[in-house]
């Protein structure tokens, strides 16, 4: 058995869209959305249908930057971190495309384009939809139901981001309006070169107000095993891209490799530090399934796309696979990294 | 697009494992599961821990029995009813084993054996184990806490099925101890043929006590597709086997069926029928993830094995892709049926 699986041909991340809330919208990545919240009710009557319009929105929005129906998609494979993962099914319903339900708690976004990308590459189809959403008070109602009026929330916390992503898996990269060619002539359309699955690790840490801390070991284990399958270290990476370990969890996982004998160097980045800006008080750093996919859709994409990040990305989304049951019992908390590694 | 993905190379289904719950065991499959509780806690302080352990379990029956190593499994996938999936990350941690989770609720088994199928037909891995589990009361405790004590159940609820059932998909069907050539010479290891990736359908049912009618629409969708893009019928197929619509479920399938002119005859049937038992007081029949893992692993596979059942299966996992928030906020019952052709 082998995590990693290396595609005989790549498989273009041909467009992507955001929608982003509105702390995340005034944040680090302000004004690289597609679609800018003022409101997380975004209109609706509840977080619930907010969340899940936010996924509407951001599939109608790379539909249409693609210039690609509905009819056109094979499937479309979405989760979030509601019970029974209701941001998805009820978000996307109206699209009416073949549907596979994932779950990786906060990793949803690469175990959509990890799948993704191994049916496409297998021959199943040539566009597919991947993409997942995460909105702060729906996860607040879903973890932490009742939450007290007033405590204290410790460092390592970290601010579940709102707001959702969506990429477009394509077979091929002609998609119109998408592929730009180089200068060399090659085209910089990102594509998925490699994939690495990620297996369940549980250190038996039972905070879930430290998740960070619980997933580095998952992020740590998935590195591992790629560099090991792949005969690479991280230096033959441009960027190494967790997807919300935060602060804490970040200098976790630097320990970790340090001691395995892989030190991350200056190119390792996590979504959770990138997302929000100076001033907005987030303890440790986002998190959430929407803080990788906003992170990867909104800035690390767009700039493999132009060059100005050139080389091999590492993609590693990371989940803490708890439940409010499952806390509420003291348990520990699995983990899982699922690595994507995107070329251009 | 296209629902149906014919396989080029079938997809073994090599080996089987069952966990029944102490209803199931007495039921009208008594006698044909693997390990059969005489107790719903399994030996755990909690019912989630309970789950937990029948998905453990099943596992390790199930490589038990096909002689196999979990270092040699190329990845697991699994989903379940409780919030987030707990029931099987932390049931299948242990194995060390590459891990996508997935969430089709009571389709779970038909989304694992769809995915499955089309993750080896696509060349990456040669075997993969996929497998849920659902228990009664730790689904009761998810969907409809606080239970009232003595309330009626209505007559077009069901029971959720306690229990665990795994498939070792693979490659190849010459795993030691599976594969038995019949009279003529080739094998009679059950193998998938082609799967039919189901949509979401929502006719508008809003009441979470008729999930068999809530979930008759996606099955006759998806029945549809696959009947249309493979020009076939009903009389094609030795059997129909729907998941969990129970009996008031399965009479809107017929119904739904025979208006679009494809009405079904005697060769189909639905697992929440067949699972329990005259006496077993089980209103409108049995439902949960379980439930359609339970009849498929226990008694029609063994009958495709043996050679009681010739011909082709179509295997129809439904799911009911509701939450307890959804259901309180008034929300309707969206539903997915994926489908899988299974041949001997």
């Amino acid at each position: 058995m082998k995590q990693t699986h290396v595609l005989e041909k790549p498989v273009y991340i041909a467009e992507w869209a955001t929608v982003a809330g509105e702390l995340e919208s005034k944040g680090a990545l302000s004004g690289k959305f597609d679609i800018a919240l003022d409101d997380n009710f975004y209109g609706e009557e509840n977080w619930e249908h907010a969340e899940s319009r936010m996924q509407n929105s951001a599939v109608k929005q790379l539909l249409l930057k693609a210039s690609v129906a509905a009819g056109d998609i094979d499937f479309l494979l979405s989760g979030d971190l509601q019970a029974q993962c209701c941001g998805s099914s009820f978000g996307i319903s109206e699209f009416n495309i073949p549907f596979y339900g994932i779950y990786g708690a906060c990793s949803n976004m690469a175990e959509g384009l990890s799948l993704g990308a191994l049916l496409l590459a297998g021959g199943h189809g040539g566009k597919l939809l991947c993409g997942t959403s995460s909105h702060f008070s729906s996860a607040e109602r879903q973890f932490r139901f009742p939450n007290d009026y007033g405590c204290f929330r410790k460092p390592t916390a970290q601010w579940t981001v709102t707001g959702s992503g969506y990429c477009l898996l394509s077979t091929d990269n002609g998609t119109p309006g998408t592929a730009s060619p180089t200068a060399g002539g090659a085209s910089a359309c990102p594509n998925i070169t490699a994939v690495t699955t990620g297996k369940i690790i549980d250190y038996g840490q039972t905070d879930a107000n430290d998740m960070g801390g619980a997933m580095a070991p998952a992020a740590a284990d998935t590195l591992r095993a790629h560099f090991r399958e792949t005969e690479t270290g991280p230096d033959d990476y441009a960027m190494i891209l967790t997807g919300d370990l935060g602060e804490f969890g970040s200098g976790v996982l630097r320990d970790l490799m340090a001691i395995s004998g892989t030190p991350l160097g200056d190119n390792y980045l996590d979504c959770g530090n990138l997302i929000y800006g100076e001033g907005q008080d987030v303890d440790s750093g986002g998190s959430g399934c929407a803080c990788s996919a906003l992170v990867l859709c909104a800035d690390i994409l767009p700039k493999m796309r132009s060059g100005e990040i050139s080389g091999k990305v590492l993609f590693v989304g990371t989940g803490a696979l708890l439940s409010p049951v499952s806390s509420g019992q003291g348990e520990s908390i699995p983990s899982i990294a699922h690595l994507i590694e995107i070329s251009n």
